[in-house]
């Protein structure tokens, strides 16, 4: 929805997104919380991320994930809580969970524990049949590389196994996985994946705004672009239109102004003779 | 309003505020989420940014101007929008706009765009026949050093051409214009600017509290303070009274202490002498 | 309360807890946000700093105090406000503020003025009479550094003049006191300090999601926790149990997961040959 109109502004896609996705990250709000979110922003929120373990120590699970039904929100519990079923080899009772909340999407990752691929992608496989599936792909911890060549089969496998996007990791914070400990894109890793990889299927965690310019000024305003926080859902949709200073000039020609100047102190001048 | 007395603390001007302003950056609250903060520190607050071009996009634009409308709080759209219109040859539309939505207050900047000086003069003066204007001085970007006397002479141009006051810019992130790129404040440029331009006639960005402090223990309580954050701001209303570490001996006489404690222990050892 | 069941977690203390506790910093929220608070994780909310000298300048400071005790969830003045009394030589007058607003719990520091430490005993003697008083050591200052010992000294004898729990300072932005100012660990003091002090009953300010997991790796779950944001409480009890990547393997055998999956892969081939 846009208040007024403006022109040179982008396109962006509707509900339901394909691309141009807005995934949050709720770290526990309360439902209240949820309520202010959606009423002021829930337009641009495509999905929402139960963050990591906090869906089992949430107040009042069900009726979030009520309220966000209602919403047509669709809403999954973070890839660490199933890692915490697999590394307890019970990912049945995984499965079992799904369904007594009535889960329609999930994540599957290998952030925090090491497992062959190919049992990644049997899992994938297997949720795929019952859910829409988001894989997410880079460790969680800081300094591990690897290589851009893994990171295309690793996404490309997991596409494969059924997932509907694959997550580019960066965890909250935005230091590891597609970013150096200090922030900034790892350009070459970047590069290589959208090669290979349909850009719309990759979903980019930008838990920080200069990562979310980045990928907006890379991808266009249609980019789909994770973790954001619960409050940074207005900001980010300026962002993508060109209305923040970041990307002012992303869908404007730089030479636009100065002639219009000219013409406006003209006509003043003409204006204040007719006066 | 004061919930109890304490001695030594610096008086603070009441609303309307002409100085000790504290402008609050809203970068995309909910309804609820504007009553929770005026409910919380409306007192505090003398003007709300509507950050960059967030008026656009966000919902329930009207409910929420008229909500500040109610609690007295002056609102306006953030100059990147402004800047959007005039980049775009369309600020008439933007004359338009502000009469479509009974904005009483607007801002003026060119941190995205540039323009000539006398141009940016011109639209203040227009909008000053209409609005109280703020203007602002000072890039977005990082690097962009202007000369102090250049700071000055425009800061006197704005203001010649009728604006209320001037901001000197910072971002939300408070990286530029009168920061350095680490936060910390260009102390050279800020004392050649108060040495020409009235101190209450100019709104400092301090998004950081670092730099909060700076400007209160440079010009006291009744600083004007902008760009802080929705729920800062009983936090920095403490830091203007002195009630928070940082401030904490700026109304006091440091050797104010010792000579109490004495007369409390021997008052204490009487009183057991006596019991 | 666990929304579901999970093997290998720890047993985490039930309130009102001796240790394990969460100690919220309230740096001015309206009474509807400290509803959302609570709503969202009040089981998890052990005790609540209303920070600095806010109780002066919040709004509706009767109904706040009365909130919390309806949740019954105890509440004190930050110890910034006690310094402001002590250093005016007023302790009398802040003891009837107490009294004022039937506080039943205090905090006596000294982290922006210097006394004797014989004085700040004098004051958690006579207060301990009357509420439950936390004490806090460590300078807020940056760059002061006190030897480990007298770190353990002044601990012991704040717990001997009747302190109910210490606090190890580290501001709200934990840069100063068990950290350095990057916010790591002060590791060799920390050590120090627990080989002479009961665990429980120091509580460790940390601000930081990074100190918080570095307490909760050395500590385990029941660590006392302090300086936590408001909306970070959730968050912080899944690192308390291990659902969140930094503490993941903490009440886990490493060793445990590679034998599950060869099991399911093979239980999935039989079930193929089967089927």
């Amino acid at each position: 929805m846009r208040n007024f109109e403006l022109t040179h502004l982008p396109k962006r896609t509707e509900k339901p997104r394909q691309s141009g996705l807005t995934m949050v990250m709720d770290k526990g709000l309360s439902i209240r919380e949820c309520e202010n979110m959606v009423d002021g922003s829930g337009e641009y929120i495509d999905i929402v991320k139960l963050g990591f373990g906090t869906s089992l120590v949430t107040p009042n699970l069900e009726r979030k994930l009520a309220f966000f039904k209602e919403c047509k929100i669709p809403v999954y519990f973070g890839g660490t809580l199933l890692e915490a079923y697999i590394v307890r080899g019970q990912f049945d009772d995984y499965l079992r969970l799904m369904d007594r909340y009535k889960m329609e999407y999930c994540e599957v990752s290998d952030g925090s524990i090491t497992m062959p691929h190919q049992e990644k992608c049997h899992y994938i496989h297997r949720l795929s049949k019952r859910v829409t599936v988001i894989s997410e792909v880079g460790s969680k911890e800081e300094g591990i590389l690897i290589r851009p060549n893994k990171w295309i089969e690793m996404m490309q496998a997991e596409l494969d196994a059924g997932v509907w996007k694959v997550i580019a990791e960066a965890r909250e914070s935005g230091t590891v996985g597609i970013y150096r400990p200090n922030g900034k894109a790892h350009v070459v890793l970047i590069n290589k994946i959208v090669a290979k990889i349909p850009a719309d299927k990759i979903i980019w965690e930008t838990p920080q705004k200069s990562q979310q310019a980045y990928f907006i000024k890379y991808f266009g305003a249609n980019v789909n672009l994770g973790n954001i926080a619960t409050s940074d859902v207005i900001a980010l949709e300026t962002l993508r239109i060109g209305l923040r200073s970041d990307t002012f000039f992303q869908y404007l020609d730089k030479s636009l102004h100065n002639p219009n100047f000219i013409e406006v102190i003209d006509q003043e001048k003409s204006n204040t003779v007719k006066a």
